[in-house]
């Protein structure tokens, strides 16, 4: 049966919806969606937050993949009912529900805290992502086959851009995708970061497909480009933030001590369900029992680990103690960067455990790479015009990384910097850390301003 | 050192805000608040979720207790802010620091899914809180000493309704206090329920003072009208939600067995952190140590284990497949019940853990009980009206309690009953127990309707 | 040619929407949609606003009729959009253009002011309405005449509730039709006033046609409660305000004084535009030619007029200085009454001209009446409940009139109530006037409290 | 008595609200306030829109100037509140009744749709807001006068930009000011368009005074950008629109009309209250009796004369059928908008009268022209940085005109673009025109693409 065939049949007589405080409600007319949703695999994203470590900054963003999830998908049920209506032509209706599938699980690969379990684990979400769509015996599996024995290859190659059509392609990843729509809506909502928003309904007027993929009617523009924006926007203010990162640089000093230790046979508790990875030898099954509890219970217990790294990087974790920092220029302050990590282990802290640097970039836009699809404005006699050619503010974000480099360091050699702060007891260190650092950034004293 | 002159002291020179999605900001004045909200036990409240298992019906509705905590405190502030201001006779200066800090702590007791942790393990969480605030060792309990050595005392005897001033335990506690107006804006906004909005900045505008404790400007009464009328909304809409309560009696039932079963010695694995409540011998430090990730990261292990009680109650909660339900009266439809528990047992359920009574009820309103305070509107010259004399609504729902009672059972004996599903292999005895079913509540077959 | 047949070749290629910001966008499809909202009859209730007087309260609530006829007709496409997908066999299809042209056309006999002016000059909107779809040489007769000669008497037979269809007319008017619902919308959002707001778009998924009219899904019970409670919330709060009373009075007794000037031949200047209402010999014509701007400029003019009372009231009026009133009990007040307005007329002020009663009623809800439609949930099998049976806020708002009874007068003798103002030179009257009000309402001083 | 002393003895004992749908409340301390908001010359700002033609494209913009006023004081009076908290030195508290004075009067000398009339009639808003401000028997005058007797000149000095305090003067008039936040925050309401959103709760967190004016701190740079970007997109996507500028022309050529018909003795009728405007010789009392209204009545009177241009023009603005545009390049295409003026003029329309170029053009941000002053972040320890300086975005925009240039014309000629429109019976005229357009845009057909 095909894709389409399967569609007719598996309508529901009357939608279902769920209650989202984005998007008002999420439609589903598709039986497979539900089931889809139901799935073991799909209800894990419950347990694994969008954001990571920045709900220890933005207290609101407890919000998880699961409802990204759903998201992606009714952003992506919009645009395909839309183009379905106006453009019959140009849009391949058999495409509806491999896109639809290809939306609502994109991000099923994603585990607890992927940015920093993938640098010590040295896992891949994108990769799960695909071996639980392809996998045999996984329930996501068993719902997708029923439509067709292809039908799991046709969802994961529009994930892995491989889907010889480049319009469901760039709806699920393009640098203006269903995906980036929903995480910047759903984030800014959830932070109560206002800078986030940008005219969803406006955009998704203006979207429209042509035979190489994606475009927006030029009359739409400014509406895009305030998504770029928005989305720098966010960048800077949000997923950047120096405290989120202090958390995850935290949590990435802990996990690898864990590491260290188990490989050394040094760890305990050991706690089960992480020692495949410990082991470097794990399952997709092992993987998909992971959540961001799991993790947090392995903390809670060791924070009466014998060795006495481990049990303070995890008090600190656990009770949101970060790790501060200073930003420094990259390729100029590396040498003052040696000397603060000499201090910090003249106080007796290991400067491998307890300093780190950590840098943050992000590309906000970009036409020439050929990993990036440029974003494309069409005229109304269907000439095309790259976005940053008709905005200067585009151009100006264009083609730059943006973000910045921190030290990190345990947070007695920077909290005096406060006012009316008391000084630790070790006022020398502290004194002397403090001559490189001037308006929160590395500074040389030996340089005159 | 008093508390306010503690307080002068105590002031941060700058405040310090949090970025909050429904009050925009929580601000922060003293460097005490600040130090409560970095201890250990406060922290603890990141990880237990505000409204239990109602993220499984209403997925954005996965805010924590700490993100609500924070609210009550912010709401506090703005009212004794404004008291300060305008009833500078009325309203004792002395109580701000109390206040805040009362209003900040009330909810520190609370444990994961508190609501069925409690009636599983015989704890209760407002004992709690005030373990958390009057023990030494605590870091609580350390911060607070330092204001004055009775100061925990103080605070505490806010929470339990014993301190002297009406005003300031009105305020933490009574039908219309800080407490139910943040968690009603807040459940609304990550629900997305808007009929939860009521017009909290008209309330805290007239919101007053006065000798016997807290009344409302007569101007008001519709403001405080309607706040009776949304709580009354999101009690019948959201927190009654047969499917929450359906994975709340899954959870109930697993607990239930797990504890049977350790208490058999045959718990396996036994999951550390959870054996003092099955032996019912825990400390304050036992208690502490749990967050929801701990309940669910036990819940993982068990779906495989050798009971098949408990994996399968485990696997129902993970994968979020819950018990359903239909509705009955009280007082009539138990025989039936009876009935219908006999059909789950022959098909080899036990009905002692796979049927359950759930029953839920509120008190939207009430003047006449002892133990609630009623709530006052006051004229111009100073004379009180109680507020179900002025509004014929609050006086509809005032003094009767309001929900429903349902009958949970394994979900084949009632998914049929939606169009198009596929009916299990187990026809007749579905078909027996739809036989009392009608409108989706129990119905006599006998009775003629 | 038949309506359905017109509506398909009437399709627009590309939906034209307007920007609302309330609803979003308005979605406009068919050609005759913008053809009627371009009609200079259409365009004309730009220039009238929705809310008369409530503007001086209200500073935000300066929208017009124009905007919410807007909103009329995209509640009632989102339904009939909605009916055509989900109830092809209970909704009849050929009536999807009678039924937006109702929505969109059923406030077009509004004039300016309407509530006051058809006291003074006997008008009706209602009646206009009609004549301006019924009238040949009307730009809307005409548009709509194109889709078939008996075309505008179906509209206006909708409007006028003798369609023969109980679903078109229930939509357009009744306890709970489109046009309740975007103005309550409406007015909660430029008011500001956030208890009028409920869950439309809940509202719109349990609503359903049936072979008697229109019915809500019981499961959607606690939606069409919340809108009742909203809706009556609306008129105590914002619609009944003493202050928009004030200015309603004020313009009344305006345009009474000018009306009786003029008919002595008596008013200079007397403005072309209003001279055929004064001599209640008006056509079609006359009438469309009115707006606020027209009543605000002849007002703006009569500022300078010679006599002192049109002088004074025009210019209480455009300088927003209005009447100010006490609350009252019909019915047993009214000899006060005569005092009080006896105490003002001693004062040198005509008693006829400056002292009126207003009093504003409005039934919440109600299923006994005749010229009510009762709210009727439908059970699954089909069961219809009357709305208060199964809501006893509703029961407790049914069939009963609220509202108040106030008298209002020159501010002189209500203004000093206020603390700290200074009071008039005519002490004594202000003394007297005073003896008989207490807590803002009038007051028998010789009854014992 | 000084103005804070004066300050003092006015303060009212309960502060007064206006519920604002955009602040929530505008809150007033001050009985000065009150008594300024009262006067008949504040009132006449809410007979005049604040987005003149923009309510013909947006027609949720209805509201007035007065709200905006409204607006203005209530985001300057919570700055003021902050700065005297927070910045006790840096900030002269005796400053605090001028800044409230001139942000609640600064736009008083707006009259009906300004921009037009001002060029039609020579007049000049700004100093008709200084008029009313120093002109003795205004009632403005009256009331301020009440401070001092040289407060209304210290009033006017600060919306002259001649007061001698930096900081009262740009919290009133710069790049970043209380005017420009509120009017973008209002006009984003209630046009809805949602990209004019920024975080003006932050930017009031992190602005700050010191000697030399006004200046934000560094931490909050990414919200004052992100301003920027607002005002740019409000400027491109709701000001500048093409449909509001052809209700402009329209206005224009009405009035230019009607001034040309008054001075050569044709007018008919004269409409009295504008006869001093076409006279050149008006008085402040004739300006203050127009509004919106007036301007509004005589075009309603004017479609009735017997001037084919005039009744025509004024139709088209009274029923909204504006000219329609296209854009052009300036310094290229002028010799084919020659042409297409003739092709104008030989359908019998007079070209002057019915062709009529507009530009449109803002200046997002420059830190270089001296009238303009530069939008300076600050360090922890003081150092100043100009803002594009640190924004590559702002730098983008930074010293350059963004807007358009666009030739009207009467719709007939353009109208014909959009598929499924009759074309008039003018085809070859029609035809002709058309030549000359691409894309929306004036198009040389001579010159290959």
């Amino acid at each position: 049966m095909s894709a389409d065939k399967f569609e007719r049949i598996d309508r529901l007589p009357f939608e279902k919806v769920f209650k989202d405080p984005v998007h008002d409600y999420v439609h589903v007319r598709h039986k497979i969606i539900l089931e889809l949703i139901d799935t073991k695999e799909f209800q894990r994203l419950r347990r694994i937050k969008q954001l990571g470590t920045a709900q220890f900054t933005f207290h609101g963003a407890e919000h998880s993949r699961f409802s990204h999830s759903l998201g992606v998908y009714e952003i992506t049920r919009k645009i395909v009912d839309m183009f379905e209506r106006n453009y019959p032509k140009e849009w391949d209706l058999s495409m509806r529900l491999v896109t639809l599938c290809a939306a609502l699980l994109h991000d099923l690969g994603h585990g607890p805290f992927s940015h920093t379990f993938e640098k010590i684990f040295d896992t891949d979400h994108e990769a799960f992502t695909t071996d639980i769509i392809l996998t045999e015996g996984t329930e996501i599996h068993e719902v997708l086959s029923r439509v067709s024995p292809d039908f799991p290859n046709q969802v994961a190659s529009v994930i892995t851009k491989e889907h010889k059509n480049p319009q469901v392609v760039q709806l699920i990843s393009s640098q203006i995708d269903a995906d980036r729509m929903d995480y910047l809506q759903r984030d800014a909502f959830f932070t109560g970061a206002t800078y986030g928003a940008f005219d969803l309904s406006r955009i998704l007027r203006v979207i429209r497909p042509y035979d190489k993929g994606i475009a927006f009617q030029y009359q739409g523009m400014h509406a895009v480009e305030d998504y770029v924006v928005s989305r720098f926007q966010m960048y800077m203010q949000v997923y950047f933030h120096p405290a989120s990162r202090g958390m995850e640089v935290t949590l990435d000093r802990l996990l690898y001590r864990a590491k260290q230790l188990y490989q050394n046979g040094e760890l305990y508790p050991a706690f089960p369900l992480l020692e495949p990875f410990f082991k470097e030898d794990y399952t997709l099954d092992d993987y998909l029992r992971l959540d961001d509890g799991v993790i947090q219970t392995a903390i809670n217990l060791w924070t009466t680990s014998d060795d006495a790294y481990l049990s303070e990087l995890s008090t600190m974790f656990l009770n949101r103690r970060p790790f501060k920092s200073v930003a420094y220029q990259k390729g100029q302050d590396e040498p003052i960067i040696e000397k603060l990590q000499d201090i910090v282990e003249e106080l007796n802290y290991d400067k491998e455990i307890f300093t780190r640097i950590n840098s943050s970039s992000d590309l906000p836009y970009d036409y020439k790479l050929k990993s990036k699809t440029p974003i494309h404005l069409m005229y109304g006699d269907g000439t095309l015009v790259e976005l940053s050619e008709a905005s200067p503010i585009v151009r100006s974000l264009s083609g730059n990384l943006h973000g910045d480099h921190r030290l990190f360091v345990p947070k007695e050699f920077l909290e005096g910097t406060k006012e009316n702060q008391e000084v630790s007891m070790f006022q020398e260190y502290y004194d002397e850390f403090q001559r490189y650092i001037k308006n929160d950034r590395i500074n040389d004293p030996s340089k005159k301003q």
